[in-house]
This record gives C-alpha cells, structure tokens and sequence, in this order.
C-alpha cells in the first residue's frame, strides 16, 4: 500500500529526527517533498488536513456529556466526507440517538473530531504523538440533516460507499445523518506547533488547486 | 499477528451478524469464545475493557477547550497502562503544556479517553462503528503526578517501555506525566448497548480473577 518513495521519505525523516533532537529550526521549516499520491508535504497544511480527512474511515467525535455533566466524552464513530477519490472535507457521520453522542449534540452542538495519521500505516516507526505523525482535530457544530435534501443524498452516498454495511443497519435504531459545520482546524503534521488553516482553506482546497493548476 | 483461531472466530460472528439483520435479543446475549490470550468475550466486560487499554498504544483525549470557549477538543496522544504483560488499566501520558490538552487539563480536569479496537486489526471487515468492533470511553480527571514519586517512576517505565522515543524528547518542552483518574466507563463491545462496569470492577480485574483462578 505504501510506494517506496514514500518509505524513504519516512525513513530520511526518521533519520534527520534522531539526528538532530532537539529540531533545529532551520530543520523544522524545511519541507519534505510527497511522493505522488501520497501524504502531502509538511509545508501544505491544507492538503495535509483533507488528505487525513479524505483517506480516514474512522475517527473520535467527542461532545458535552448530558448523562455525566457537561464532561468532554470522545466516541469511537465512522464518516465519510465524500466517495473516494472525490472528497469535499466535510465529515457526514450516521448517527443513532440510542448513543449518547447524538443525544448530546442534539442538546449543545459544539463537537470536535479528532483523526490521527497512525492507522493509515504512514508514521511507520513514528510514534504516534511525535508531531511528524500528523494529527487533525476539527472543532464545530454538528448538525442534524434534513433527511429529505439532496445534501442527505449526497452524505448517504458518501457513507455507505465508504461503510457499505450501514445502509443494513436496523431500522427501528432511527439512523440520521448529522455533519461537522467546521469553525476551527488544529493540525499537526511537523514541528513548531498548530499549523493555522482556516476553514475556508481547508474547504476549498481542491478549488484553489485547480486555479493553480489552470493558471 | 492474529492467530487463526481468532480469525475463525471473527468469521463466524461476521457470518452471524450479516444472517441475522437485525440482531435478534437471543443473539445479542450468546458469547462468543474467545481464542486464548486474544479478545476476551462479550460476556467478559471488564476483561475487554482491560484488553483493549493494554493493547492499544494511542487514542483521543478530550478535554474543555480553553482556547475555544469550553468546546470539546480531542487530541492524539500516546499512553501506556504499564510494560506490556503487566497492564494494570490506568493509563499514563507524557505531555507538554505547548500543547493545548495539557493546559485544559490544568484549567479544568474533566477529561474522557477513547480507545477503539478497529486500528488493532482485529475486528476483520467488520465496520468501526459496528457495536462488535468494540470501543472503549474512560472518563475522569487527569491529574499531574509529582515527578518525584514512585508512581512517576513506574509511569516512565510503563511509558518508555511501549514509546522508546519518549525519553529522547527534548528536555526544553518540559513533558509531564498525568493519569486519568477513571469516575466512569463506557465500552460497547457487542449488541444491546454500553456495558455498566465500575471502576472498581476495572482496576481489580486482574486481582479478582486471580482470586477466581486459586478458588
């Protein structure tokens, strides 16, 4: 699954990191070259966020706990944010209110979603804290979808081509489509700290690619 | 990594969950046995809850977000429960306040710990919201530990044992070692909803089925 141009890239950062601990800054800013098709470079933080958003399945929704008052509670859920090969960043989530976390946000919309590098098998012997390894938490409102839009066409699609078994999943469990409305991105993928990337960039990433592409 | 016996026993509850759609009350109540040292048995609550904190190496912490006016924030961040083979369901970080989890923390303790099964490779093609793929949300306080303590010695080894890079970390980020002081647990590892399992019943698994073994 991992070209071996990748590897390398991973092996050479795993080499300068014991080399040079701790990161010079002059390191810290120097960007790794992606192989094709692979986990963008540290410098493109936006592409690194949809990337981990585009290649994921699953991931920690963590909202306000109603049942233990007002804790953070983090569940384990699956997403989409489009068919693959045609991401939009936008993680769909099919949610049932027997789990408390749509019962939650249902109550306080304010959610984050958390996805990490590791299980996609890229960090290699990275550690999975170690800031090369990257990490994507989005924080927002998760919102209910009108089940009759054509945006819940969409989501369902999205979701059960990623998630095939869930278009079988009981009925009588009353599944809905919710979605994170994104207000703030934390992403680390390199050192120095959260890489900032607004919305708006995260989201039309692939738009603005294509005007670079066309320009 | 997955001996065939375990496989056969994901095979077959991955032939009975697609039979049986929707899960009927008598199914979601027969145990599955476990291949020995693998995954515990659903009937087993505490013994997968356990499981599942002293195989995984990471998950999401989740805290209320100074930074984000009391949001939900989930982290990745590596954790250890002690050297592998002797787990004892506690889980240590190591962690910098240049990270946002570590000042929540110190701001306001409530915290919740997920843990999911899906990235250990056992749950098969079962999907990672699929209540048989099982996940696992400790919640509680994390507390700082006085570097000076036995406990503080003993979470090192735990930590530095499963994460070698740990103790090459640059001394100038000023790591801390916290643990999650678990009040509630929250595992789903089966048909019919969260397990009720005390802390108690958690922390002392291994003692009580010591005493079950020389009964």
């Amino acid at each position: 699954m991992l070209p071996p141009a990748h590897l390398l890239v991973v092996a050479v950062g795993a080499a300068l990191l014991l080399a040079f601990r701790p990161p010079l800054p002059a390191l810290a800013a120097r960007p790794i070259v992606a192989a094709a098709g692979g986990k963008p470079a540290p410098t493109e933080a936006a592409a690194t966020a949809r990337w981990l958003a585009a290649q994921n399945t699953w991931g920690v929704l963590s909202t306000i706990s109603s049942d233990l008052s007002g804790a953070p509670f983090g569940n384990v859920v699956s997403y989409s944010d489009g068919v693959p090969g045609e991401s939009h960043g936008i993680p769909y989530f099919y949610l049932t209110t027997l789990d408390p976390t749509a019962r939650d946000a249902l109550e306080d919309e304010r959610t984050s979603f958390t996805l990490s590098e590791f299980p996609l098998g890229t960090c290699g012997k990275i550690d999975p804290e170690n800031p090369t390894c990257a990490k994507l938490t989005l924080t927002g409102k998760l919102k209910l979808i009108d089940p009759q839009s054509s945006e819940a066409d969409l989501a369902k699609e999205a979701l059960f081509t990623k998630h095939p078994e869930m278009e079988g999943w009981p009925k009588n469990h009353h599944f809905q489509i919710f979605k994170l409305e994104i207000k703030n991105i934390f992403l680390i993928d390199w050192f120095g700290g959260p890489k900032p990337i607004s919305p708006t960039e995260y989201l039309e990433y692939e738009k603005n690619r294509a005007l670079l592409k066309s320009s």
